[in-house]
């Protein structure tokens, strides 16, 4: 199963050094999952070779303009483009207002089913769910009502392996069940156990998006062992100070809570427009936590 | 006087070939004018270098968000890049509440004075006057209410001949009422006109910039003998019923407008996203009005 997220935009509020507001793209089996949808998220969205026709559920993290100000302008080229299938959006309550408020002065008539589903920066909970994958919010603190998003996956089944179906004589019939950890009798009324059958489940992998949030550690239970953790990283850790007034957090805060939630590896984003070489910033966060990734536009990463 | 246009988006509705939503920067003496602010304004002003503490004033035709989605981020940012000076908005009304509701949903308190004046596409006015220029409506033909922009210089003063101020000994106090047409009494009581002392002044220049609109000749009247036309010309003169249809013009309406209003030269933009070579396009206008140029991306077009 593919499961990775692509950075289209890795700046803070102000776009700089070519470098543009937050979005990422997450593909999971082909189905794209849009993470914020700063300014020209479609442009970039255009440039990476994101297939829009696969997109359909998107999560804005908070109201702040450079992570939504690009989301009205990709649902008005969804409705040019004649997108017919539905579209969830997961965001702020008010965000719909702003949605409609567009909407109405344009005299804009969607072909295509738009549902909102307001999402509360009041505890964790699963907004998302189909028959693979759940998405639960995590509580961020910053200037704004803020929520992360926890993609998971959900539990594998298990793997059987192919010789005993023949050795055994299994029928088709009762694969999935022994797939999901049942023993097997056969025709004489003998018992098969299922750790003979079978093999573990492929481990449940995940991926934590914490964007805008000052340094907290009230979330760390929640993504422990998460495969990829996304956390801003808006400042190097001499402006510490300045990251606590903004409520942002610096490299070695983000590489801190990477560490604290063993998380496989961190993505770190939502850089200043101060600076300019981004290497710095990389190497303050690789101090604390090696397995740290700058979080280009363009670069795919595998979760 | 420097007066000259750069254009910083070309196309339709969707965004393609690397052309983006409309929007110029109309320079006149170092005084930046915002012409329409499509989503991504703000990356193409940094791109093609426009002086952003320059701009004081910009004009939004209609609320197609093509035309307007990137104006809220552009207003944030000079926010973030601590603007003090005030800065003037005229739109249709509507925009103001636009506006307001992403400012009240992120909390924004601007730093500068936002003025805002509402524009009606009622009839013709002017709307901006300093002294040196005044920017008029023109009341376009589209399926919102919708404004295009004419840009013309006031009235030049005459030019003075330096070797006559010598030659009469004309006072320093008496020179600017000799450029504005008086004669010049000399000390011994004897008059001398003004046609001895003076040359004509300069040409009152103008720029037009009309989109988005069905074919209309209803303002001919009123841009005649423009300098600098923009027209829109969203489509090929083949897909003229799509034209109609969806309230555009085609290359070659856009070059009869220009012919019938006597125009010196003739921009075209507003591409529609289905064409990619846009030569077929110049080469239909060219057809009808040979001096047509396309309004490409970073160009500046002295008017």
């Amino acid at each position: 199963m593919q499961f990775d997220v692509t950075i289209l935009g890795s700046n803070a509020a102000i776009p700089a050094y070519n470098r543009h507001p937050s979005s990422q793209a997450l593909n999971y089996n082909g189905n794209i999952f849009l993470i914020d949808c700063g300014e020209g998220t479609q442009f970039r969205m255009n440039e990476f070779g994101i297939k829009r026709g696969n997109l359909n559920n998107i999560f804005i993290s908070h109201l702040h303009g450079d992570h939504y100000f690009g989301l009205v302008a990709l649902l008005t080229s969804f409705n040019l483009n004649w997108r017919e299938h539905p579209l969830h959006i997961y965001g702020p309550p008010a965000l719909e207002e702003i949605i409609n408020v567009h909407f109405k002065h344009s005299s804009t008539q969607l072909r295509y089913e738009l549902h909102f589903h307001s999402v509360l920066a009041d505890e964790p909970k699963i907004i998302y769910e189909d028959s693979t994958l759940t998405v639960e919010t995590i509580i961020l603190t910053h200037r704004l009502p803020t929520t992360g998003f926890l993609f998971k996956e959900k539990k594998h089944l298990r793997k059987i392996i192919a010789e005993k179906i023949t050795e055994y004589n299994i029928p088709h019939h009762k694969i999935t069940d022994i797939k999901r950890g049942e023993d097997f009798i056969d025709e004489s009324g003998k018992k098969i156990s299922n750790a003979e059958l079978t093999l573990d489940p492929l481990p449940q992998r995940s991926y934590a998006y914490c964007s805008d949030t000052v340094y907290t550690e009230s979330f760390i239970e929640q993504i422990k062992g998460v495969n990829t953790l996304y956390h801003e990283a808006t400042f190097i850790h001499e402006h510490e100070e300045r990251a606590t007034e903004t409520f942002h957090t610096t490299t070695k805060q983000a590489a801190k809570i990477a560490k604290l939630s063993n998380a496989g590896k961190l993505l770190i984003g939502h850089f200043s427009a101060r600076y300019d070489d981004l290497n710095f910033l990389l190497n303050e966060s690789k101090e604390v936590f090696p397995e740290t990734f700058l979080a280009e536009e363009g670069k795919t990463f595998s979760i």
